[in-house]
């Protein structure tokens, strides 16, 4: 799945580059539009009384990205069990220069209790099937 | 009532300047603490179903403030008849110039409602009083 | 000129709707597209040594947005005499309700000065005037 | 060495807690704090032409934050070895509960270009030294 975030100019320092807490809300903004791709938005799973929480978020900056920048997003659904899901994320360059590589974890929670997605919404899950990530498309 | 922020390091941009809209935050930061300080906490207003919105803002900035830099924030309950209250804010730097004047304008609200804080509330309101600038003060 | 932003979680708040100091924020993503479509880009004026910096903001909240909405920004560049530059914006939910009426005031500024735009760069001034609104527009 | 930063409402996002890109800014805030504390403080080094950009960050959120909450952040000096820098975070609770433990990698550069700290500036270097964990301390 690609997404694609233009740098705005409020998402610079005073190094004249990207903040880098920045890229983690790009991450968000990539499972976002994931999770709209594969027909579970997450506007859905709020009605259903869902959240998704974040357990860990891991970033490798590799290439600074600066104002006006358009920055590709290729995430991969690494695992989900149904209970925990992780995403990978590789973000590069109009040149092709890998930016960040970047991991998120994830779990469902309703009534602020951890759900087994897999179990309770096994229609749902279904949809993220065909998207987890072989051992060899890794 | 005063408050204090110490500019941070996210919160500048590649003009390497305090980004603008920071200040809107910082206004709330104050808000927060003149609301703790009249004994009206958020958290407390929250437990009682209440929300305070912003209905407008305005910011004139007048010097730049830079990473590091020690704000003071005197904030000023300019009017509140009970529905509306507006907030004025004066921000200086630590050699005593101005860098911003704003305002803010806020209601509260229950179930989506506009409350009359007055009415509903009048042991509340009265902690706002002392605080409400007389023309003269102004 | 028309701009659409589409809302992100990260924006929300815990009153479930846009944290309000984020509309700043889409103001710059507005404003920056708008100098990309009369090709005077930000990155054009960087390179030329020029910044942009805001002077005063004001913005009426008038209805909440939430994740998920597309909100559609109308700028209009009220005034720019050569020195200073008065863009206004209208923001529209889907459904057409305005969200948020705001203006920003700016200038140009070199090496710490403020520049005549209109004196020092006419080819370039002359691509904002189109732009500029007559009486009867507005 | 202990920071303490107090969450803000604009920190928060629509699932009523914290957004997870804070901490990742409560982290910078941490770090900005510890230079200041050993008299290496950011403004010097900025004055003295070095950055210290941000290699890699990484996040284990174990629970969460809300409005309000005054949250104690213990920074360690992990390693550093004149090149790269490792620090890692503790970041407490009032109640004593972890919240989230966190890491992050740095090096110092100067006009585009890594710079060995040790080397270079070896008094500097030596106001570290004393922060940096021996393996028992772990």
């Amino acid at each position: 799945m690609i997404y694609k975030h233009k740098v705005q100019y409020y998402e610079t320092d005073a190094m004249r580059i990207v903040h880098h807490s920045n890229y983690i809300r790009w991450m968000e903004e990539t499972r976002v539009a994931f999770l709209d791709e594969i027909e579970v938005p997450m506007q859905m799973l709020e009605e259903m009384g869902l959240v998704c929480p974040v357990l860990s978020v891991s970033c490798d900056y590799q290439h600074m990205t600066v104002f006006g920048d358009t920055v590709t997003i290729e995430a991969k659904l690494e695992e989900f069990s149904g209970v925990k899901m992780l995403v990978s994320y590789t973000m590069t360059l109009p040149d092709g220069r890998v930016c960040c590589k970047a991991q998120s974890k994830h779990c469902f929670m309703k009534d602020g209790r951890i759900v087994n997605f897999k179990k309770k919404y096994p229609e749902l899950y279904e949809k993220f099937l065909p998207e987890i990530c072989t051992s060899e498309e890794k």
